[in-house]
């Protein structure tokens, strides 16, 4: 795979300083690129520019005095993202269903499916157009698959559940596994049966060993466009917004509802039953433990806003200073005192 | 699926306020509940009952002038959990081996088994009557599985472990995974290796995604009816009493000791070597670094009493005031001294 | 299988005070150990050692007046693994391919290799020589698999991830998930494709159900002899030097660089971006969120000394004494003022 300079300003847009008819190979990270590779830099690395091997680097603006060729465009992290699409190395899916796997009764499948070795697909699933399945994955009874998605090894999706469109599950994901529901009698833990699904929106991304749980009754509920990281957990009855992203490790209690475009950073966790408002941040590892309205920018256990959480951290750290001090003060009122 | 009011009553016991004949065509929570659907009502919920459309709504106590049907018994969540055993959708699960299935020598089969496609069963393992295990689940050499099992897809049971009856194991959980031993020898770890199993009681669920390593040597233990959630940790030769909770994310080291009825809130860590008592709680996201005596209410970290916790908590955030108080008194203290 | 503490005494060396005829039937640990079993001793469980019911006890200095046998090594926890080995079950282990594995064109295996029941080897893989899969194991296309390599069942390696030799991968383990990378334009996230993999080292234990994300361009990288525990995160283009200790629960952000010799203890987080040295140590759910030294020793969230955090853990608690003294402060200071 290659491209002239030229070629690539055509495709992602831009403005090109240098020569067109240089011939790219590949992307490369800003530090990693070779001399016959294209890169891109954003603050705070602009600065790493000059010292890149890379053929070319794609800026927002032009860095005066750099030997390289710069392509200017308004989102250079968008741009590279185009190419690292157009250079990614294909991996070779064929269509069809491999005759290991075992599909069950009434299963509906679209158009250039590929349904790979030792899949499982229970009785009245239904798989969408151009669907693409991984061996060892496993899709429940009557659950629905949308167009376009892309489930790896080694995924669960229970009865009932259902993805949009063009949803990607990575390895060893579960979706509607049953939500941690219990009544207890005479002090043993009795099983409330979790009768509900999990429903996934268009656009998803789910990473590596995620659980989402199904709901006790109703539905577990992601948004369109939201984008989960590994070893994430979200409990039943949940409904997430869109456009949201849940870092990895992320742990959500049960009946939270989420608004849209809200950000868990890594190692957050919420207790249940709480309402969490539009456009919320949550700094790594905040403790969630009421509810928080939109626009809110949290961090800390419990979770407070990130002023008053940096704040009280440095609290606990003047109190050595402080109680000297009040030594201090002590002794020189006990001489007042004396004084008197 | 339809019942009418009477023959729910008859089924859950209890009371009922209102028309034994109307039919109820499902279970729903108070919010979501459809005017053919039963729900149930406690606190802190009690004041959503009077808008819920359910036709029912099962309760503790009578609330006086609702408009719905209302069913009074001792334990609201019970009679719920049991009537969502009821109208539970089932699902078809097919008696029997799958030809896909792969069993090694001297397997031992109990009666009425579902043994799903692409399955494998190492040599010398015994499954329990009634068990069902779904695709992708792995048992290793000379398991055995108790009776009335329920293993979903991707569970790997370890060589030499044991589950009781009536364990549910969830979608990508481990049982039996090497514990983390190494021995540490001129800078290298060697791997320490792992001959003991895990065994498991009866009546215990294991979430999704969860590992419980075998023990060094001897057995990790999880009596019975304990319950734990979605990716929890528990290391080798924990030792785990009857009854507990392991919320999601809960992470155990290895070689403790947790007595019975102890519920550990979500994201809580413990080191190792540890005895914690029967019937301790830990607020969530506690870590436990030293020996806990039975009946405590832990919180913090490191984990102490709620309220020592609760107190230390409110400290920090008084510390801003505090400096701004002692600048004061310190002004005050100099003019007490200049005038002196 | 039996030894004689003799032949035992050859085969860990040291020196043995007792019987060398007697017979030895199995290894255990201190408290478990029966009358015809090794155990050993190490601080602080020394004291133990009267008390086990042991033939013998592996021990680094003699006690005297013991009952038991004891032999003397430079370090028991080293001579006990070794033991563990000899005495260990064995797993019964079928070399060759099962005619229900399913192999892609151009795959090349090694000699003496054990393929599994149900496992998939895509285009152009490559497995080294005595490694061993077991079913439900992913090997992607163009991956490359060393020799002695141990993958239990259901772990994924995607396309043109490497592992070295001597690797061990338990059950749910993922290596090369895509990284979680987004270009966020208009309110959506956009996926950056994640082109690089991941270069796992030789001599490496991944514990269960670890996600070990691909690189988006270039490789993540773990180093030789490294041990990662349980639910661990690594994000992409992380590199991790040789000889690490990840314990359970541990979550690394992407594009760290992580020294040789660091050792996470659970539960600890960082930050993406970020350098951490050789040597450190990090306590117990550490938050590293800045650039780490060599040789630390760290604790805390945000990340600092062990003993600063210490300090400052220990101020929040004296807050609510230093609230009372400086109202009794202020009171004799007013008394001072008002006598002035």
């Amino acid at each position: 795979m290659k491209l002239k300079l030229s070629e690539i300003t055509r495709l992602v847009g831009g403005e090109l300083t240098g020569d067109g008819d240089i011939e790219i190979y590949g992307v490369n990270a800003l530090t990693e690129a070779n001399n016959d590779e294209i890169t891109f830099a954003v603050p705070p690395h602009l600065e790493k520019a000059v010292d890149s091997k890379a053929a070319a680097i794609i800026l927002a603006q032009a860095i005066p005095g750099l030997s390289q060729a710069q392509l200017i465009v308004a989102n250079p992290r968008e741009a590279f993202g185009k190419l690292l699409s157009v250079f990614a190395p294909t991996v070779h899916i064929a269509r069809g269903v491999h005759p290991s796997a075992v599909l069950g009764d009434n299963v509906v499948l679209g158009e250039n499916v590929a349904i790979m070795p030792h899949v499982v697909i229970a009785n009245d699933a239904v798989i969408g157009d151009n669907t693409v399945i991984y061996p060892f994955t496993y899709i429940g009874e009557a659950a629905v698959i949308g167009k376009d998605c892309l489930l790896y090894p080694s995924v669960t999706v229970r009865e009932h559940c259902r993805l949009g469109d063009r949803v990607i599950i990575h390895s060893g994901s579960i979706v509607g596994s049953d939500g941690f529901g219990f009544v207890t009698v005479g002090g043993k833990h009795r099983k409330v049966p979790q009768v509900g699904n999990a429903v996934i929106g268009d656009d998803v991304e789910i990473g590596a060993n995620v659980a989402i749980d199904r709901a006790t009754t109703g539905s577990t509920i992601v948004g369109n466009g939201t984008k989960i990281d590994n070893l994430v957990h979200l409990g039943h009855n949940d409904v997430i917004g869109e456009n949201c992203l849940f870092v990895a490790q992320v742990g959500i209690s049960g009946s939270v509802n989420v608004g849209n475009n809200v950000t868990f950073a890594g190692q957050v966790g919420s207790a249940g039953h709480l309402n969490i408002g539009d456009n919320c941040v949550f700094a790594a590892r905040t403790g969630i433990i009421s509810d928080v309205p939109a626009n809110s920018f949290y961090a800390g256990f419990p979770a407070r806003p990130h002023k008053e959480w940096l704040r009280s951290e440095a609290g606990g750290r003047k109190v050595p200073d402080m109680v000297k001090k009040m030594r201090d003060l002590e002794k020189r009122i006990a001489e007042l005192e004396a004084n008197r």
